[in-house]
């Protein structure tokens, strides 16, 4: 962290920042960020300047405003919450980088892959923190199912099968994919270890109400090590489900979003092979196969608050000039499969190799 | 139905029937077509006639016989219901259909497409009913299915999503497709309408144990209307799920089998576009969505034992010299899809047309 | 509504308002009252100013005080809303009842039965609004089943059984029926039609921690139309249950607020009789027992916040001068059986009868 | 064992057995006797002669009877299921008795405390195994609980919650305490340890159809120790429950029968009071409450079908000559609360003690 960023560095007082974008999800952050001791919101920026002061009710002592360039030219900010939509976020983003100011982008990173990129290369360049809110990654239940992935509880993934289904609002921009997918796609991004990243997508789509793009999609991941990861995401769906499994060799995590008693099961069940190495082709035949039935175990977890956890991690990472967990490299990631999928699409469901990213932490 | 198959047409009398093969499915045939009072078991037959009498029991008037040549040679046996390995269905059930039996097979209808052809084509020679053993498209849940589909009260269908996940019995000789797959196929082919009918078959699938065929996959059927129907089939997730999904431009119906106070469900919740046929490209952004919130009914439903009324399906398609519910043919589609996901997967999930069946009944 | 209270009146502009007590409840009525538009918050007072402060947060307009008699002499306060422990509510409603002010009281009521008719009688003396902040009544759930109730769509009630069952925070002053029964009587309270008035009540219970007052209760309420009603209170369990069913002779009512997506589940499932009144007793032996099977049906209901609901009650009430739905009476008539179950525990478990409330709007 | 009733000791053969009543619960009987090695069943034996052949099929070696003095007279009968009605099971058990046979009745274990006293002296005069078809206490579940309290890994029993709920057969004999709770109460017989046995009991029941006893009932047991155990039970909801919950200081249970998948979840949350012994009144204001909010596990159960379970346990104890786990005294410890909860009953729930049953095995 150099001169070009002073602001971000000022350990003892809190940060200033500012909200900018004041529609579905700005009213989430303005929440979180005020309740947070790590920061001080300065202002809450919106075109729309009765949309911010709506937001911010008749009881705050927080500034609305519709003038962007005031804000990013408040030496008291230093750092812009970005939740706006999609396709301004590399104009926004990039302004308040260029600004000195630390970035915290709502998913997805920016409308393209290539958009993406501009951010990422532009936070490095000036190494300024860029992160992408992706929300669940901070939930306890992805920590927790990090935490099992890691220490080899899990064991080798065998698969990942993941289910966000629901009677959603049908968006005019972009299909179900991009508006549902990134949840899924930044959990496997910030749970998988290095030798399951995704290598290829394939995706199947339709579009049944004919509103010009896809309300009902599922997108097949094929890891590295083989395995395999499946997202199911729907806009029609009259019932809710949100569970993502992870299968592993010697446990697999069941998370059911909506079954707050029991968010994460942990299973001690399973198929073995005995030593399918071992085996030619022939005696493969005759499977030497094991069955563990073995118990289920609920884990107590904690019910922080997401957006919290994210703001904190926010913090720490300006603090700290480290890259967050959720970075704008792990929110290209999560782009460039969507930009995969979307090929694959095109092409009948054909599978679509991912340009390779490398995974590595912010050389400040 | 001629002179040929004399046996099959004496109303009054029970049928009689021999069982073949007393492996997994065999006792449950044997039980539920002792308790028919249209039929009158004789023979319960296996090369294995140890197994053969453990079936029946030590109270069982039945009798147990390794010979099947002399069950094929019975006269009062006017049917043959066939439980053996897939592989061997078609010897067995050609060998009943040219003695004059009709036929009940277990699914799958035979170990590929050309085989079941095979077998078609002889029971519709000899005007003898084929029928395949798809027991789920005899339960109450499947019934309501078709009436509220057939019926119109589903609308136009917009996807299916079939999930049949636990932790199952990995085979030998098949993969998860074949072995768990048939059973939505042929729920699928006996709930959707003419217009609904599978044109291509697109197939993902992991082998993460390494047996050497499919342990997870994931099936989309491209529907003729342009709908979307997706199977998920998983032998090793420790949780047990099936539940279907039909998706209509009325009504969302889902299937619970594993919730008996509440296995089907009738949502009147879902999105409508306003007339968009009458919009051009570029109004189609501006989506005229609605969506209604409307109620859920869980209709009473009967717990009827599904196999039961598969029996007595059996009976009256002999009876009344017509093709069941699930006969030959539906079989076969079933069968020309599996093959078709087959190739998908050896095509890294490339979509596979279907060949063309006629869905018409047997011409007697 | 005379000159005594002329500050309620002013239709034009929002009601100004207080909150008293900035403990566990304080914060909730802190953001909905700054949410509705029908109040303008303009104190938060606490013995406790730091307290007070901290619910507030760093960025409100609002004034915090220590100074009770400060706020009660604001003449821009027309109404308090009281959340300190339920020992203090007759002091602090009562000076803020003398003072002029309508008043909102955290449930319940008071301490007593005694302490409580000597609010009821000061607010209607005064003519000012006394309300019971019983939240769970202004759910859509209780809206919905005092609306089948009262339809007569439920028929006569056959009986009712809550539970209310979780970890909880075991509490020095008060036992877990005092802490929790509340909340089902206040609802059964709104819910029961004038037939079906509680007359008596037995109650059992436990102390299994040795804390000196019951952890696990049990009570039971003898309805005057004969039908019974039940309550299961407890802070042991591990488990969180919130099941509230009302059986009738035409239709039953399940309420499960945990499970969001279908809260409330109305059931044509039950047992009629063939006429009982015209059969002697030796013809009752032998039942003319009928079973109806039919569907169940979850109505849609809206998600709209209990408090907020709660909120606008409290303000239309003193708009239109006329009691609220959960006016003084009704927090007294629940404080009256609370009584009666401390009686009944007292004595083993014998039924106590209730004293006879009249159920009369306040009279302006 | 002497020699009044040598059949029942040679080990070699199955057990000559019959079964007497061939309604409702007689053909599980049936099925499960002829499923066991350790029995030969020789005779179904109904009033009705052609009930008995119907429960028997067309397929049976085992003859249908009228005749009850011709079974008993069957030296080769050395035991007697009695599926009758209650109100018989003293004449045909006692019957069975005295031709030295050994008996397993249907619960309840007779109609009255005092027929059942009058078994159980015959019984252990003779020396002959009598046993109460307790079925649920035969299942893996109950097995598992009796393990999880016997090893005290449950710590102190603090609370029993047991519900049992259904749309039920209203009987015309018999209220829905007699009915149902035989069940609840069997269980907590065999699970409880010694210390907690029920000293009292009190009981709240209505009769909302009119059919002249209870169809909706509550019981609250006190135990020895000074918990709670309580027991709902009712004919008249729409929606099937069946949970018992057993809280411990150390661990809670809880038995869901109605999901397969997790029937038994064993908790580590809970309270725990800090040395509430060595506080004084006064100190104990000051409640020294921690929480535990440890894990869930559900263990995994064997799906052993509990009749089968049962029909081993009366074999296995006639072979040895020992006292069944749910022997006549179980049964009796039932009745004597049934007893008990009717006279509370009748005085408004007052609690009423129990006569004290010597919880000790039959001498041989």
């Amino acid at each position: 962290m150099t001169a070009t960023a002073p602001t971000a560095r000022t350990e003892a007082r809190p940060l200033g920042l500012a909200v900018v974008g004041a529609g579905y999800w700005g009213p989430n952050l303005v929440r979180n960020f005020q309740a947070a001791e790590e920061f001080r919101l300065r202002w809450v920026c919106d075109l729309d300047l009765a949309r911010a002061q709506r937001v911010l009710g008749e009881y705050s002592t927080v500034s609305a405003t519709d003038d962007y360039a005031a804000v990013l030219a408040d030496p008291g900010v230093a750092a812009i919450a970005v939740a706006t939509p999609a396709a301004t976020h590399l104009e926004v983003a990039l302004a308040a980088l260029r600004a000195g100011k630390h970035v915290l982008v709502e998913k997805p990173l920016a409308a393209t892959g290539e958009e993406g990129r501009l951010l990422v290369a532009e936070a490095e360049r000036r190494n300024l923190v860029l992160m992408c809110d992706h929300t669940y990654c901070y939930t306890p239940a992805v920590g927790r199912i990090r935490e099992l992935v890691g220490s080899g509880e899990i064991g080798d993934i065998q698969y990942v099968d993941s289910v966000r289904i629901n009677l959603g609002l049908v968006q005019k921009d972009v299909d179900v994919l991009w508006d549902l997918a990134p949840h899924d796609l930044s959990i496997l991004d910030v749970v998988l270890p290095e030798e399951d990243r995704p290598i290829a997508v394939a995706a199947q789509a339709a579009d049944p109400l004919g509103v010009g793009h896809a309300c009902v999609a599922y997108l097949t991941l094929r890891l590295a090590s083989g395995a395999i990861a499946h997202v199911h995401v729907n806009w029609l769906s009259p019932t809710k489900v949100r569970t993502t499994m992870v299968g592993g060799s010697k446990r697999t995590v069941v998370w059911d979003d909506l079954n707050p008693q029991q968010r994460i099961a942990l299973f001690d069940r399973g198929v073995d092979l005995s030593s399918p190495d071992q085996l030619d082709a022939g005696e493969r035949r005759e499977l030497m196969v094991n069955y563990r039935s073995g118990d289920m175990v609920a884990p107590a977890l904690g019910e922080k608050e997401a957006l919290r956890a994210m703001v904190e991690e926010f913090a720490a990472a300006i603090r700290q000039g480290r890259a967050p967990l959720t970075d704008g490299r792990s929110g290209l990631r999560v782009l460039e499969i969507l930009e995969a999928a979307a090929q694959s699409l095109e092409r009948q469901g054909a599978l679509v190799p991912l340009p390779s990213v490398q995974r590595v932490g912010v050389a400040w």
